[in-house]
């Protein structure tokens, strides 16, 4: 089968591979129909996961057909529509009991194009697939599930239910890339007074205010503390929502909130960063950080189901399976082609 | 009266001072019967508070008995006996309302020996006496209530309870000073597996196990992340609670907490600390600062009067009034005296 | 002043009565600006509620302008508009600092037009003035306003917060009277999957429709268990909120849910209930009861400020102060007048 | 093999039957070392429960050592020594992702000695071994593992947690049977300031001394309300346990409760209860029921190993497993024999 295999820093290509096999009784083998590509494969490419290693298949998203199953999968069959979620669960450790899947000490978590092959090939072998598949139900397209695979539940449970968003709440999110615009979608499920999106680029100002953003402020031009102050009485935010990935926007976060304030840390961070606990220590503020569970993915299955949620909204280009080179390339000049999600199908 | 009186850093003296009076309709005027030192007030006499200034009597936690109200005050009278809390409370702005008094914005929170006159003093001048002060209950001697003035609601809602201590929980203490103890008290009460104490003073370590430490580490001789991971399976510990208040000491506690841990600040800090978000991103990991509410107030008070919670261990050391600057000795060479709390008494 | 005044089951009067008059230095005394009527002075009428005697005022709800305040009252002055909530709270005693006004043990609670004269006149006599009016937010109308002084925090924290409605969820609501479509209007808040609205009246479902309802179901036609049943692939409902009060409508409440499901109860009883021990005991279902304590009167207010919630849609009549009984008439007689909630203006 | 079998009401006898095998690929075969008896056992022998038919192995508690596994089992193998738990998870449902395990719809939840054969018997087919069984911990005896198949994770979750005990809480147990022992083993766990047994029989409430209740009333003699009352100013208990499963006690419960309060039903009712709305509506009680889940089997496990918990307490009798009859008639004959739980040993 064609693949898009990694190769060391920068290089990559949509090569000839061996076909997946069955190796454990619990994996399914999957036909991938449609995938996306994640901002946190880019930081791959770039070298920045030192675990992903020459020869590795990327990829951690896809809504697919069941091809074959090993004996020990109970509840999937040939044929059947699933999406493969971006974390596995073995099912049976103590962090799976908890249903923090993310943590899984069984062989799952984050594991496809990271520590196993992925997504981004033609099939692509699923460890544990009972616990880390879902069916498809009716009525949703397989461009909105594939958005269930990663982007959804991450910026709902790691922002949107970390910094425990409640009706009538001021939510500061900083970062207007595709997982603060997921996290301007998922606050909005709970009936905020005001999502204030806070970026430095016009592009993404202009794409928060689409999916759900009151206000936005340009940081290189004004000041967000200010502005959020001003909007709060003084306090500062209810709960600001990181969604870069950088210190300077932590910081930021952490001068968002209002005393009793949470902050709650969705970017993917690569250096450490400065708690001003010399302000902070008296101001009764919650910062929480996390890795997505995926037990939310049921939930969001429903919304999108009932039309609650659209999922469909960040897919901003389509390709084809064979055209993963030009996806990519789209999906990594953003800032020019104005891509959110880029959407693959076969 | 005499009270002890701030004249600058390391500046203090017992000195003759006017009487306090009803300024407010909600005031009352207490005489103080007994009271206690905190270690807070050594970081104000070392000039770390710079709100507190020239001429301010000292102190922000007492026992005693109520000399006169204003009209306003509905709930006391003359002749009561109560415990004067660290914090006031107005009772009407919206974080009162919350029962987050600590951070009342309507001229309480922690006001005593820092923006008014305090309770290390003859008489202090009450504020909002009917939201800020607690009956003293049947069969609890005022030595013990004293403790519930700062310490034991300190330890307990910032420490305890922000840090969601749980049965079974391994809970490491980092700091085995006075607020350290408290909040090894505290964790008792939810029936942990494993409390650990960690310090570099083997006299604390000692104290620590008397308070319920079931294990000490002292982390100049041993490697405290070593410890905790070999006791929990290599995962850390469920809650890790700071009582120290310096960088080192926070980012040990980040070191110390599995995942999905939570990380407990008591400890107040006057530099920044470094929050190392490039390990601690994946890990969902809480981390939570406060000052306290002292909304647990009322359930110490019951668990004190009902001896589930002996408040009078923490008392070494006994004066008078009088005795004032000589008890402060004490308390300040805690390593040589062996002081936990100091109380003077009427 | 004009006053609707009770004299017994059945008979009740606008008629001249004393003005009101500062009793306690905590009160204000409010004109009162615009009014509205509520299910449970009906319930008073009928005689239900022997508490009020004789020569009461009646009412709990109102929009006013303050006329006086007492010694004792620090926040608010003549001249101030304000909400009059349906709970006063003393500010002071265990449940006031829980937040748990409603359950207020010093003099305050459900005490407008219960325990003492109301507000249903052209002036009130309102207590603990501070702690249980709140200032009228900019760009808010009256008739929006008035809203929020019953039916709203009573639908939103007895229906909406106590079955802790979630996105994803399935509710179910058994009654769609006023209270009832209050409830859906606050559910739809938190984005569930289906709301369904369940009545014997088409006129009700109809209006539940327009406040958000997906579903409705005749229980007088249809079998509302089985129909929710269906849409949960036999599970039952998350939430099942009853918002009519007899034994019947919080019985199907307990067959409506599914295992692990809330059922909330709204409704005001005059009777007792049967619940099925004998198959609920295995069920994990949890079962609230409770009286509005208006905690979250400031959200909502930020909500209908920020126009989350359009508080006016509940507004179906007008009329003037004088015209209290035509009010009445229209409001008693909903199913022929389509009468929601009316609103009585100065 | 020798097993207990059920031959319809009052009809048992211990028996040649065929040994067990693996039916399905996740089974385990566990020979049974330690065992105990439920009262839910009990009420089946009684005809109470229908769905147990003639011929079935009772029994759902074991500690023991697997003998044989099936090859979809990954986390246990022949020779383990095991906890088999009263309840089975399928761990992939619906309900065992959200750690509802009794609930499970997979095929598990409470099923040994009720819908499959139970582990009063020589050796035992368990279902879903990677998910229903619990490796022993070092140190802790059979005789006090067993007591975490059933009785404590029940008596904990449906009881202590569900009601929601908290430090300082007043907490009425109504029955002092071994159910109502243990949800007072479990809320000493939260530091309660009062916990008060109640019951007909001196000689149970003797027990629930020893097992920790400050307080008990035999509530034939006097009444148990006016005694609640009288410790908690006549507000009421912040959390009623009922572990009989009567009407009477249940309805007891509603009246036990303070404004807030929390009734947690544990008992194992076999008809309906009067629900006292007409009182209940205005006082803000939460009502919950529930089976056991074992989510909380592993915090105990902990406890137990951390001899924070006394598990042996519990055990007032010996016997082989031959001697399973006479076992029973001691059990059952509690009232003379004295017995809490009796143990059964290979």
């Amino acid at each position: 089968m064609k693949a898009l295999v990694y190769h060391g820093p920068q290089k990559f290509a949509w090569e000839e591979v061996p076909d997946p096999k069955i190796l454990d009784d619990t994996d399914a083998v999957v036909q991938v129909d449609t995938l996306t590509i994640c901002g946190t494969t880019l930081h791959i490419l770039k070298g920045d996961v030192p675990e992903v290693t020459d020869g590795r298949i990327l990829g951690h998203e896809a809504v697919g057909t069941i091809v074959a199953v090993g004996s020990g999968v109970k509840t999937r069959a040939p044929g059947d529509r699933v999406l493969v979620s971006c974390i596995s669960a073995c099912g049976r450790c103590r962090f799976c009991r908890e249903g923090r899947f993310g943590q899984c000490l069984g062989g799952g978590g984050w594991i496809f194009g990271h520590l196993i092959d992925g997504t981004q090939a033609e099939y692509v072998r699923v460890p544990f697939a009972d616990t880390s598949t879902y069916p498809v139900p009716e009525g949703v397209s397989d461009e909105e599930l594939v958005m269930l695979a990663d982007i959804l539940p991450t910026s709902y449970e790691v922002g949107v239910l970390n910094g425990r968003v409640s009706p009538g709440d001021t939510v500061a999110v900083v970062g207007a890339g595709p997982i603060g615009l997921s996290a301007i979608l998922g606050a909005r499920m709970y009936s905020p007074s005001h999502v204030v999106a806070i970026d430095l680029a016009g592009s993404r100002l202009d794409a928060a205010k689409r999916f759900g953003a009151d206000h936005t402020v340009n940081n290189g031009e004004h000041d967000a503390v200010a502005f959020v102050m001003g909007i709060t009485e003084g306090l500062g935010a209810d709960v600001a929502i990181e969604a870069v990935g950088v210190p300077e926007t932590f910081e930021l976060c952490t001068r968002l909130v209002r005393p009793g304030g949470r902050v709650a840390n969705i970017g993917v961070h690569g250096k450490p960063a400065t708690l001003h606990l010399e302000s902070l220590w008296t101001r009764d503020v919650t910062v929480t950080t996390g890795l997505v569970d995926t037990y939310s993915t049921p939930t969001l299955l429903r919304l999108v189901a009932s039309h609650q949620v659209d999922a469909g909204a960040f897919v901003t280009h389509h390709f084809a399976l064979g055209e993963m080179e030009a996806a990519y390339d789209t999906f990594r000049r953003a800032g020019e082609t104005g891509a959110i999600k880029v959407v693959l199908t076969r």
